[in-house]
């Protein structure tokens, strides 16, 4: 008989799933809901095939993490939650529009400007930028306002020039172009870190916690945002298209600068589990008990084949 | 001798130069200054591009006009009086992209993406909406959490899909269509109306109003917010492209439904004369005593030339 050795480990896939279906369930009550509010001329349907039914959810996963790791209010935390998500749908529509990436397929499906068309996908990314915000906000007393105003910084200052927005444009400006490792690490900082890092202090806003853990969590964020980059670079090269779900060797094809490109293979792979190693003694420099869901993320992000 | 009859007589004019010094320096000084924070890569350029030096700054002048009506802050107004007019400034870049109205000129300049590529514009219109987010949650003691709180909430709501980015999904799918009164009524409420009516309210926001005055401003930013559109309208027909700035007949010659084509000029203009005696009303329904600038703004949109 074997015995259950491992039952007092942290289960990842049970702690996920238990999430993910608080997390769809909101999102698909808030997105543009035709029930209580319906968004007009298409609009909704839009913003709704944006964001509903696909996706990892990974940001809201350590927005929900970050919670538990502060003992935060997880009912609070589902609007961060579904806040990040929603800028993260959001960039993705924009991206794939004809002036940026054009890709006319995402997670299997048209992409959201082939499916309603450019004006619409414009606005339905707008529109779900928005709705980000007023999620935070709700006008009742489910959230305090020191907390609204705090989750409404950190989104900002992470979706803005910044953080998401201001890496693109450099992304945008570095095609074809030798870039330094600075200069990469600060594109990638930017354009996904900016926003991985928010979602953790998104979440650990929802509950008190100490300057040095906020810290810690800060340096958490941001080994974990690099280390999902770097990963990404490695996998392009070394993952086939079907496991992957997307086109391999799509950056090369484009001439994009990756850590593949700048370090090599090898290289970047010392890289991922270096930028592992400083997220786990972060989280352990945080003080803080209860940072399974973070270690096992962090885990996760680094080891994942796809 | 002519006596100064009318020294008593709140001065607009006098009024609004005092405001827009102001307001013009806030804005340069927090859109994307290459100065304390460089955005990268060309989007810190075309963002300024998108705000400065251009508008009639409306939006900001209603938020400066109804601080005053409530005695509220001035120096926390100029946060939200920003924050609404780069929302209005992120709209139309992303308007004059060629997959919206495919615009080449903006008061006479040519417009963002002719000038800094689709991409750029797209990325600059999407940095603009989250700074306006990050100008109402400073992270000093300048502005008290509710009332942070409180702005992006009206701000998110009258952005979003039940405001600007609804409104303008109506306006996509109503070219061509003949739409009903209520219908046409409908899409400016959300289009133009919403950010208006919330300018009046984020003023409000930065004071002390009882829920009746709060209940009257909201009257007298909806009156305003509508006159705004039918005076556009009736500008369309009754005005030549050298007073209006910009060509005239053009919601004729693009077949897009208006109050004169739906209700002939004089109802129209009769219309207008109505919703500036509701907003009036309202003022006076208020109970408020400083509301010379709200009262002289309304005038000032009713019998506009251009």
């Amino acid at each position: 008989m074997n015995a259950p050795e491992k039952i007092s480990l942290f289960d990842l896939r049970a702690w996920s799933a238990g999430q993910l279906a608080a997390i769809e369930q909101a999102l698909s009550r808030w997105v543009a809901s035709p029930v209580d509010a319906p968004a007009p001329a298409g609009l909704g349907d839009a913003m709704r095939y944006a964001v509903l039914d696909g996706g990892k959810r990974l940001r809201p996963l350590l927005v929900m993490a970050a919670c538990a790791a502060v003992n935060g209010d997880a009912a609070t935390a589902l609007r961060p939650a579904c806040a990040i998500e929603l800028i993260h749908a959001y960039s993705l529509v924009h991206d794939d529009m004809p002036c940026m990436d054009n890709d006319v397929l995402r997670r299997g499906k048209p992409t959201v400007h082939v499916q309603y068309g450019e004006a619409q996908a414009l606005l339905a990314g707008d529109a779900l930028q928005a709705l980000a915000f007023e999620l935070l906000t709700p006008d009742d007393d489910s959230v305090d306002a020191p907390t609204q105003a705090r989750l409404c910084r950190l989104l900002a200052q992470a979706a803005g020039y910044q953080g998401m927005a201001g890496g693109q444009a450099i992304d945008l400006a570095s095609v074809g172009l030798p870039l330094t490792s600075a200069q990469l690490h600060e594109m990638h900082r930017l354009k996904t870190g900016a926003v991985l890092q928010a979602s953790v202090m998104m979440g650990a806003a929802c509950g008190a916690a100490s300057p040095a853990a906020l810290a810690a969590l800060r340096d958490y964020g941001a080994a974990v945002g690099l280390a999902f980059q770097v990963v990404d670079d490695i996998l392009d090269v070394t993952a086939d298209a079907a496991t992957l779900g997307k086109t391999a060797g799509k950056d090369a094809a484009q001439d994009k600068p990756t850590f593949v490109s700048l370090m090599g293979l090898q290289a970047s792979q010392a890289y991922a589990q270096q930028l592992h190693a400083q997220a786990l003694a972060s989280l352990q420099a945080s003080g803080l008990e209860n940072t399974q869901a973070l270690q096992a993320l962090a885990d996760m992000l680094v080891n994942r084949q796809h």
